[in-house]
């Protein structure tokens, strides 16, 4: 190992230790403090956003030289009204019960001893992020309120940005008595750092990595603590025979196109056979606009003469653009096969007035969602109710779905006896 | 690959594709179905046992072949008392509440959709274990009650016990329409076919590896799934100030003494200053007739005079027999750090009669239990009311402590809307 990676080597191994100790401090945090630390920094962040405007003008004049497009160059930028939005999102984890503490379920035992399960903290959090700043204040945000340290590692097209950011928000933290530790930020650039710090489970409890699938691949083969993992959305909206179909019309326009680059978006229809004939040249027309490329079975072709005759490959593709892959089934227990087959376990829609068919489609599909008569794109940490999301978990251990400060705890048995001993 | 590892991965992907099959019908069944079924397999355990027993014979007679030890060979054989006890324990864990279905937490949402957090199976269960028989039934047991399906894979030395308890947990399973593909098992004695099947995360969601450091090694290293570990416990018991001292005598005899091999034995005494000439000696007359070898610091040399000087390495270790670690602190602050740099995050205790310190040891020490003035022996499934356990988790990630039905869930959102579309 050459000698600057020593040096790397160290600087990642103290960043960790000290993440280490401080999230010792943080679980012992009272509610309120965090809570008056978070609205402190919510307020700085208004009043020093002067700062930070600066800092992502340096952010934005580099951007050219790494490449980024101009929709990323926009979700780079930051003005007045962006900065009041990340302050407003700190002051609405604020304003969340306190996950630390609770008392998930308590009994006394025959012995009379008294069991109590109660919510801690998961400890280290290393969290590798993409280029948009606001990330930076939820993911800190939703880390102290949940009595966790956290070590980020933002991408680079940010990194003045993020700095800023951290800078306030550690002002705010200080005052309050947190830990400045707490909130750690990797300040190299190199890429080996990552690699480093996944290697030490010793210091972080949890990695969470947001950003494409090559980059969440890498953590996972490589970290050696566990690792939240948010994979495809193949997301399905499924019509059944009882659909209402100017509803269904709306939720597949709505979950198909307000946002198509986005794991909650629609990427595949499967329609009753009952209702294809009516729904489907409906549905053509009102996505038409769109200029949606429909992909289907050999009876969709029968029915759009503008469709594509779908690939096996299809069924399977997150496409997160403007084409819909199209199936017609013979009954629900044939939409639930498709699903399960093909899809990612994300989002999963059913359009039905029948009751049972919604009941048996929330049970038999298996998904971090099941929606019934509502777009797909509502399984979100802020439509959930969850308030800001540090990640969404394609996994069904820990955490599935989308990872707000409750996700970001673990539990401990509290044991209170009068001096029993086991027989 | 050679022709007989690749029969041997087609018969893994036939397994783990079965089970993976199995468990999408055991998540829709229902709790009645569930815990009939159990019940009739504990009849059915006391009514067929004469199958088991001859059974458990043949590993007794092959038993001198593995070299167990005496203890080994006593905890692999089966009486008519022990398979009453396994039957028990099924019906204990049919008698829970089914953990299936709970609604978690629910709100309607402003727009009006209803959310509901709702508890579902993990999905396919990979359990590795050691020889004793009755865990087998314990795992079934509880993969039935939670709605998954299991892949068994026990210890070469019991196979034929184990063999002859999964036959008759799969007739009991098929009266009541289970599918007997949820009670998988590994029939062949091959190591490679472990392996094999920790390659396996389209099929199998979670691996939990049961017996010594260097197979749960092994499988942490290899398994491409998220897997539960149990690693060592350091259990340590500390001695307040303010202790009952004759209450501290009888929790630390309890502790280290009680079952000496076990991982929620007391590892090391940590004792106040204020107390520890007082205390030390009578507890040291108490243990005499254990053989307790004492190793501790400087302090406790003095008072002790057959003690032998710890070093560094004996406060980090867990020696699971007829040692214990001694060290004085000078406070309460003292001994929390201790506890937390050289323990394992086990099971941890204080005696005190002091509440503010009782209370500032149980959110201070980050250990799976915490325990007030009882034995650090209560930290068991069992003894906790969880029932049955398949394991004990050293994690933070998703199950702390010992593993019961509950431990074997996940959750999913269910999204019930009138036709909401995103603005």
């Amino acid at each position: 190992m050459s000698q600057v990676n020593e040096s790397l080597l160290t600087y990642c191994e103290q960043l960790a230790r000290k993440a280490r100790v401080a999230s010792a401090q943080m679980a012992l945090l009272s509610g309120e403090r965090k809570n008056k630390s978070l609205m402190r920094a919510a307020d700085l962040l208004v009043e020093q956003q002067a700062e930070i405007l600066s800092a992502n003008r340096l952010d934005l004049e580099a951007a050219p030289q790494y490449g980024l497009t101009a929709a990323e160059i926009d979700r780079l930028k930051l003005d007045e009204k962006r900065i009041a939005e990340m302050a407003q999102g700190i002051r609405a984890v604020a304003a969340q019960p306190d996950p630390i503490g609770e008392v998930i379920s308590g009994e006394v035992r025959p012995n009379g001893l008294k069991i109590q399960k109660v919510r801690v903290p998961l400890g280290v959090i290393f969290f590798i992020y993409e280029s948009r700043p606001n990330v930076t204040a939820d993911a800190a945000a939703l880390c102290i309120k949940s009595g966790n340290a956290i070590i980020l590692r933002g991408g680079k097209e940010a990194v003045h940005s993020s700095r800023a950011i951290v800078a306030i928000l550690k002002r705010a933290a200080q005052e309050f008595g947190i830990p400045e530790d707490a909130l750690g930020q990797v300040e190299v650039a190199d890429r080996e750092a990552v690699g480093y710090l996944l290697q030490m489970p010793q210091f972080i409890d949890v990695t969470i990595p947001r950003g494409g699938k090559s980059l969440i691949q890498r953590v996972a083969t490589e970290a050696r603590m566990p690792v939240i993992k948010h994979y495809d959305g193949n997301c399905h909206v499924y019509i059944d025979r009882f659909a209402n179909l100017k509803m269904a019309e709306r939720i597949v326009v709505n979950a198909k196109c307000q946002r198509m680059g986005v794991c909650n978006a629609c990427e595949s229809l499967v329609v009753h056979s009952d209702v294809a004939a009516e729904f489907l040249p409906m549905l053509a027309e009102r996505l038409a606009p769109y200029e949606i490329e429909i992909r289907g079975d050999a009876e969709v072709c029968k029915l759009l003469k503008d469709a594509k005759l779908a690939s096996e490959e299809d069924w399977g593709t997150e496409y997160l653009g403007p084409i819909l892959s199209v199936r017609v089934v013979p009954d629900l227990e044939g939409a639930i096969d498709h699903i399960n087959r093909y899809g990612s376990k994300h989002t999963d829609a059913i359009v039905t007035n029948d009751l049972a068919a919604a009941d048996y489609f929330c049970r038999a599909v298996d998904s971090s969602a099941v929606v019934v008569n509502a777009s797909t794109r509502f399984n979100d940490g802020g439509q959930l109710g969850l308030g800001a999301e540090i990640g969404i978990s394609t996994d069904k251990f820990h955490a599935r779905g989308p990872c707000g400060a409750m996700e970001l705890t673990s539990y401990k048995y509290v044991i209170v006896g009068q001096g029993q001993v086991r027989e």
